[in-house]
């Protein structure tokens, strides 16, 4: 016999343009099980939201709002940046985390977010049952840096992807109209501070159809000052222009980051972030070609008006394999991308147990970046390709996207204790 | 009786995300014209290929080519940024000029650019008849910073103002989420050095439904650094976060620019460029706010993806209108937007003689800035709200738009001599 429960939701970390789209299938699917999930509670601005038990009714919104989801960008329900501590320096925050899912009678614990929320999934997996309150723990991976390990991709991701591909392409089209008396180098700064997923993702701007050429500098390839202006140089002399994709995590073989040039202020104060210009400079220096640069951050993982379509059916689906693996019986677990074909391109919903999936980053293979590290290669393209394929418009209104603004409704408290973030 | 002529086509200083669908349809109007217009020749690189007589063919593209002109962005032919001296510094240029049009029998000359272009296309007309040749000379609006006179608006704004309105709600959306632990302050640099058409779209992003705390900077309202930190710690205050507009022109009341404030590398070196960061370092230092900023730059007039639906419609008419113009015997004009009701928005197309347009900028009227200066009026949100209004996607292939590339085949040189640019 089963038995009745309510579900916890709840968003970390970076919001993406297809967070929501996975809130969305947890809800809709929770929906469709009212026998065995009662409620689904979200955590206002995610798991802090439990820790001070104040939680959001989900039941309180009506089913067009939560189908909207799906075309909204952000979270929904808030997230944020907060990491649990390990067990032995802070172990009155997973006693709290028991607490409130005991008095709200939680036994799902749906935790959307990127490595450090898979390792909080897979601690409160394991406390909770050797506490005697066992609580199905599912993580639904999101992160638009690509960078979690057994999924072959990670919501968010793909929307980012086609962002920056999209926008590197346009870019080009402006420069070269223009390349002749004006702008030759145009610089644009993308995210990814430790993986250079994204970067590589500025290398689709270019195809068979579209001879553009792209310099990118990724994380993972020590920056060489030399090398890279006479790169930039050539693409000049041949195609007389260049556009530079820089991640914001470059830097140099002594693992300084390029954003951190030491560049002050007229008062003497660091100059806080921003590779871009200071690669533009460089190139100034170095060439003297007049140049533009673009910066383009919460823009490209916000942007759901431009969502591959992809993506979005992914994270609506890793959404709903969390409920239904909870349903099964499942725990401690996170549903996954299993690529099965590259062309056409096919995949299903695999799992990964936690314990693979918390604290590991996924870099980029060597081989998916060039010889001269500049660029990305076939096998790098093949992956890349379908995780940007297919539009998912959002409807609009008055010239803009109808994105939803949730009720967000608490649930009322039922412990008389509050609790104190540290 | 009338003759057949060759018509000559050129697009001028900075690109946009239409002005190939005013191109589109000047090259489709006359091509249903044989009678009268025999080829369009398009300028290489915008006037510099009339001056030195590098003329593109466009008759050797194929008609659906020309039309997926209409979905493309950036200009296909290639443009600059070359202002024709004034006749007494430089007759040697416009005799150049008639010289060529000679050559080729050009009998129309199509101008597509701003307030420098409309002052050159005006010169060409009255010199041309002076001098034994005329050429009916007709300009073609286009400016991202609609600051023409006379037509209503500019194909090119339109669109940037769609850009604009959608990257401040999707990055305010995404603010709002993370506010309590992370990010409070966005803040988004635009384009319009001289008038704050772009920056006020940015207020576009907030409606009846999405509460959202937008801070213009207006190149046309001096600034003042303490009313404006007090204004966003009062957004803040008020909703958790703020997002900030700022335009490339901001300044203050001595006409110095944001962007300039002195800010120098490790090198000592001038940094150029970039207001975003200077105004988000102002609000760390007078705040304390964690903040993210973005420099859209080339981005946002590229943005064909995300082009506005009138906007593209207006392009195209413009550049209709301007052969039927033509045809119908005038000269030394520009057609133009006329709007004739707000609700329902209705346009149609105008006239007005270049005398009147050359060489004079429209600012933003007083009244469409609010009277703390830091937002828009009603009335501003009535002129700008149908410019943004409608959806026109490019075709997709594998993810990304399918933009054209022409062949760009050039005409057979007839002049014996070459023409050194200055």
């Amino acid at each position: 016999m089963t038995e009745t429960k309510n579900a916890f939701y709840a968003q970390s970390g970076g919001v993406t343009a297809v967070i929501n789209a996975s809130a969305c299938a947890v809800i809709e699917t929770a929906r469709r099980h009212p026998d065995r999930i009662a409620n689904v509670y979200a955590g206002r601005d995610g798991i802090i939201g439990a820790l001070t038990e104040d939680l959001i009714d989900t039941g309180r919104e009506p089913a067009a709002a939560i189908a909207a989801l799906r075309h909204t960008p952000s979270g929904a329900f808030g997230s944020c940046r907060y990491k649990l501590k390990g067990l032995e320096q802070n172990r009155a925050e997973y006693e709290r985390l028991v607490e409130v899912f005991k008095a709200h009678d939680i036994g799902y614990f749906f935790y959307n977010g990127g490595g450090d929320s898979a390792d909080t999934c897979h601690k409160v997996a394991q406390l909770s049952q050797q506490w005697g309150f066992p609580i199905q723990a599912i993580h639904i991976p999101k992160t638009v840096d690509n960078d979690l390990p057994v999924t072959d991709n990670c919501p968010g991701f793909g929307s980012v992807a086609k962002y920056i591909a999209v926008s590197v392409r346009e870019a080009s089209y402006d420069v070269l109209a223009m390349a002749r008396t004006s702008t030759k180098v145009f610089v644009i700064e993308v995210m990814g501070r430790h993986a250079g997923w994204i970067a590589a993702a500025g290398g689709l701007a270019a195809d068979e159809d579209n001879d553009i050429p792209v310099v990118i500098l990724f994380p993972e390839i020590p920056f060489e000052q030399d090398r890279f202006i006479a790169r930039v140089q050539d693409c000049v002399a041949r195609y007389g222009y260049c556009c530079v994709v820089v991640s914001e995590g470059a830097r140099t073989a002594d693992g300084r980051f390029l954003a951190e040039q030491g560049t002050r202020d007229a008062f003497g104060h660091a100059q806080l972030g921003g590779v871009a210009p200071v690669v533009a400079n460089l190139l100034k220096q170095g060439l003297g070609y007049k140049y533009h640069w673009a910066v383009a951050d919460y823009l490209q993982r916000a942007a759901r008006h431009l969502a591959s379509q992809t993506d979005v059916e992914q994270a609506y689906a890793l959404g709903q394999a969390a409920v239904e693996l909870a349903l099964a019986g499942h725990s401690a677990i996170m549903p996954t991308i299993v690529r099965t074909s590259d062309s056409p391109y096919r995949w299903e919903i695999g799992r990964a147990d936690l314990a693979q999936v918390a604290n590991t980053e996924k870099f980029m293979p060597r081989d998916y970046i060039s010889a001269d590290g500049f660029g990305i290669t076939p096998a790098c393209r093949n992956y890349l390709q379908p995780l940007i394929r297919g539009e998912d418009y959002p409807p609009y209104r008055d010239g803009l996207p109808d994105y939803v603004r949730l009720q967000n409704v608490p649930v009322t408290k039922k412990l008389a204790n509050g609790f104190e973030l540290p």
